[in-house]
């Protein structure tokens, strides 16, 4: 079973930065196998990096090395990691890109790549996937051990995102990205829902989105009618706001405030 | 020689769900060879995802499996289904995705994908590549039998697009796609248009597009000048309508109407 | 270790095209590893097509096949080609694409692809890249011998671009592309700079853009101040010029002439 390396970037389609990381690696590791994960992530966009591999990470082999660059902080002094947890390995810059998969996952260490062995011969200030994170990535999908590219580090840089704010009462959510459709996904994740619910069960909710009245929960997107809210689990595991064939975002911004409440009575459409 | 599967869909490259489906299929079968034949399609263009499996399975190693997913009845009463034929396998919503494809194909058998084994432990409602097809497809890219997968079913719903009206005196023909230049492609097939020609000969056709006076059949697109209409035989073998350097679908719109003449003396430019 | 063959196109990723010259390579060498450099580049750009071939082949195995298509010339008279040199192979039409690779490699010979053993049956007069480059390259990575793929040529077409200026006093160079973020990529290579710079060392450099007044180079793009146009070696190995968070060609279009001169005192920033 041949190692597998993810890629994930904002890179785009235009230019060659991706089918450049790939020479680097295959020149590394030969009979690896290269999947891209996204490379039309929005550029800078870290949250939306960090969601695209909590979506992800979980439907790969244990062993698994996923390669990750949103790096608006290339250059700087931010520093280049590489994390081993149960299920693989994250390599990339150490800014919260890797935060929401680790939390799913279970992390084992983390280190700085502080040995310039398996660099490139050169670094360049600008595409530190070429020169650090590919040979890297590639060095460890092909057996080098963890604990010789680099040196240990006790702490992760967590992403800059607000956390659901969860009391006995209520749920405050905050939207943290919106999707190419215009739905808004949010910081609340399923099994704190779940868990916050108990036995109350998903279709005893009420859901203020901004202003406007409470709505129940729909199972899926499809469920409302055009123009109509819909709120709902999105298929990474996260409470979403869309507006069925309408766009969210334009009806209610990125900074709406959403409240979730038990109420007896709400009933899931479906 | 080790399996291939396609991936044909709309989602795009902006979200890691293809990725994500190529995780689901490397986790089952680690030694396929996976190919992305296109993800840009236009949102639940149904035709579009048609046209693109059609002019590319011709161009695989027989056995092939084929994941197709455009499927704008995901989380309704749509079937998932497979289909076996000579050159291999499709696999994806039953919806007329994979028809004009099967046109050009001979159909052994096709099932419905009831068997849950070899699906997902738990079924989104949106997210039927990752749950059903993917999986489906790495199992049958490993051997698994066909018939194990699903039950058996007579018909396969076909493609809601109408078929070339073709009689002796001429054919009649409508657009079922602008590609991405503003080229109109047709429902007619280069074969029909040779068999309803017979000994005529691709030179002695007059083609009317709307209400313009007939033109002839050029060999290729840029034989015409700029900004004259073309009519030519598209790389994906079907009757195509073109202006050079500008958009034939803005001169002409998706409703126009191709009728194509038995003409001796129009000759074919070239 | 098997065989690689990159792939750059202007193919876009709305249609199958790239998806259907894999299965024809694939259906010859199913061994070989493809990988996607670039497909994004824009319509019928060879210069954007021949910057992202320098900029990637050194990165890849020797060995390697570049099959490259921008190709706007598809159907008329130009050649279409194959190159062998100590690097690997390139394969595609004869319109200068290959040629900023070739000046960084050394080639060893070229030939014209006139042994229609190694093409489809049949060529459309639209899609080379799967009837004729597709075919040679996945049989150049199988094995099959350079010469029995096509008559010898002398010569190969070089990209219509100026070359840099260089003399005694100064350097006068132009720009040949601008990259998505409107950053100017010109035509005078760092290796270029560095041999007329000698001892004086990087920093020691006045640069020119259009009537602007002398500014230094930068290290590194993210150098500059928001609005502040900067000039840096790009990570292609370019001279380049940026504007901090703005784009530069729409401060400078694309016609403005950069003129590079020694000047003592004139510090690098950082």
């Amino acid at each position: 079973m041949p190692a597998i390396i993810t890629l994930t970037s904002d890179f785009g389609y235009e230019d060659p930065f991706v089918g450049i990381m790939k020479g680097v690696i295959l020149s590394i590791a030969p009979e690896v196998t290269i999947v891209d994960l996204c490379h039309g992530l929005p550029p800078q966009d870290i949250v939306a990096g960090a969601l695209a591999l909590e979506s992800a990470v979980g439907c790969f082999p244990v062993g698994t090395v996923h390669l990750g660059v949103v790096d608006p902080g290339v250059g700087s002094e931010r520093a280049a990691i590489a994390i081993q947890t149960e299920r693989g390995f994250y390599v990339g810059p150490d800014n919260g890109l890797f935060s929401l998969a680790l939390d799913r996952d279970r992390k084992i260490r983390a280190i700085r790549l502080t040995n310039m062995e398996y660099h490139a011969a050169t670094i360049s200030s600008t595409f530190h996937g070429r020169d650090i994170f590919a040979p890297v990535a590639a060095h460890l999908a092909s057996g080098v051990s963890f604990e010789s590219i680099g040196d240990p580090i006790e702490e992760v840089t967590a992403l800059d995102s607000p956390a659901a704010a969860i009391d006995e009462e209520s749920i405050g959510a905050a939207i943290i990205h919106a999707d190419r459709y215009g739905n808004l996904i949010t910081n609340l994740r399923v099994e704190q829902l779940d868990e916050w619910l108990g036995e109350t069960g998903r279709s005893d909710v009420s859901i203020e989105v901004g202003d406007e009245r409470p709505i129940g929960l729909t199972r899926t997107f499809s469920d409302g009618h055009v123009g109509e809210t819909v709120v709902y689990i999105g298929s990474g595991g996260r409470l979403e706001i869309g507006v069925r064939n309408r766009s969210a975002v334009d009806r209610y911004g990125r900074a709406a405030r959403i409240t979730i409440r038990r109420q007896l009575g709400t009933r899931i459409h479906d």
